[in-house]
């Protein structure tokens, strides 16, 4: 398992926690709660590869993402409590996952060719995508539009692009991307 | 015409109709409410059929349904009175809507090489992504994630399939499913 | 460069523009006003091409609606005071945006054989869908399902397609149609 895809997985567990806690606020119901879990986990892939024409889309060829969100959705009613304290937490795995999730949708574009500027705007919007439907759904002004965590998303995005860079992962892309495409 | 394409056009002018009604408590004009009834009606098989990449999505390529989305909108504005007392038997077709909407998105999944709990997670978000998107165009938090219906939609899937099987349907999938692909 | 494909950038730059002024009124910061401004010019596109087929979808391929936008919100936050006070004039570009995307939407559609009634839909759909995206990320019911606006933009796109026909535009569609494909 590549550290990207590793990285991708705990992206999409902190999403999956996060559309849940939202929907447990709001009193939705088990399936409500399943419902906006994953549109906050995969939906910004799933809008990325719908305009890349990269379908099927990716959670449907890989079961992994299922189980993950299937467990966070877990975690959120077994432990309740645990998951809510944990919340300031969990927010550095947000912003750590909006991070790979950027990086992984710039990587993927750049792939089929699409011009660097536009590659950067694709990884972004489709990595806060997630968050704004969950928000849309939850009937609320999306909390990314009024928040700081955007910018030191970015940040994040940048040090791991840095980091993987220094690995030597960045030079070999094509190897390791691959377990996206 | 295969019985479930028969009960998919039927599920689609009973979405249109609920989409339709949604739309005039909004006091939305005419053009409102053919939008809101259409997204209400294919919706979700058009996202269905975008993560897919079962494209141009099947809509386009059949004109009934905007057929049969265009004379449930005439008929709830024409008979409103007689639409809105009929509320509860609909309801009834609603949730017949649901179970049939849920079985075409399993099975044209499924024809695609999708794993089977992929497919019945498919099947079940595409069938209330219509009711989830009329419910946030109209600024109202999804009535399906506080409600009985999910559950009820479930059996009557179930029992839909059920049904078909008996009738020797689900043998000879490939037959009708090439309808729908 | 085509016409249509100026009109195009045009329509997309005062969509954009409408979209900022809404990110603005709700005290969005900047990420929110360029997401806002991009989901209005390029949304109903985007949705376009997502169910034709047409992938990757126009903007990833043209960084010149990327520019569009950027130059749009840049305006809108630089000179607020100028933009706000010419809104009445930015509304009739924004019906002739409208009338542009409708007709863009049709052509694309009909190119790639689908009935005349359901290219006109989706031209149609096509063009109000970044607004109706728009009111929704603000949390507003769509503007457009109440206002007069879509009959006059549906003059408007009538008014566009009669000139080009009598510009002998439309009598070869393909030669600038491939513009768009």
């Amino acid at each position: 398992m590549s550290l990207i895809y590793f990285l991708d997985l705990v992206g999409t567990f902190v999403f999956a926690i996060s559309g849940s806690l939202a929907a447990s606020e709001k009193k939705f119901d088990i399936f409500g709660a399943l419902f906006v879990a994953s549109v906050t986990a995969v939906g910004g892939g799933t809008v990325r590869d719908a305009i890349l024409g990269s379908t099927p889309v990716f959670w449907t060829m890989d079961t992994n993402y299922l189980l993950v969100i299937t467990g966070a959705v877990a975690c959120t009613v077994l432990f309740k409590k645990i998951v809510t304290r944990l919340r300031t937490t969990l927010f550095l795995f947000d912003t750590m996952g909006l991070g790979v999730f950027t990086f992984i949708g710039v990587e993927k574009a750049s792939l089929m060719g699409i011009s660097p500027a536009i590659c950067v705007i694709m990884g972004t919007f489709t990595a806060v995508l997630g968050g704004v439907i969950r928000d849309t759904l939850c009937n609320e002004v999306p909390l990314i539009f009024r928040e700081e965590i955007y910018a030191t998303a970015c940040i994040v995005g940048g040090i791991i692009f840095v980091l993987l860079s220094y690995l030597g992962l960045a030079d070999n892309i094509t190897t390791w991307a691959s377990v996206f495409s």
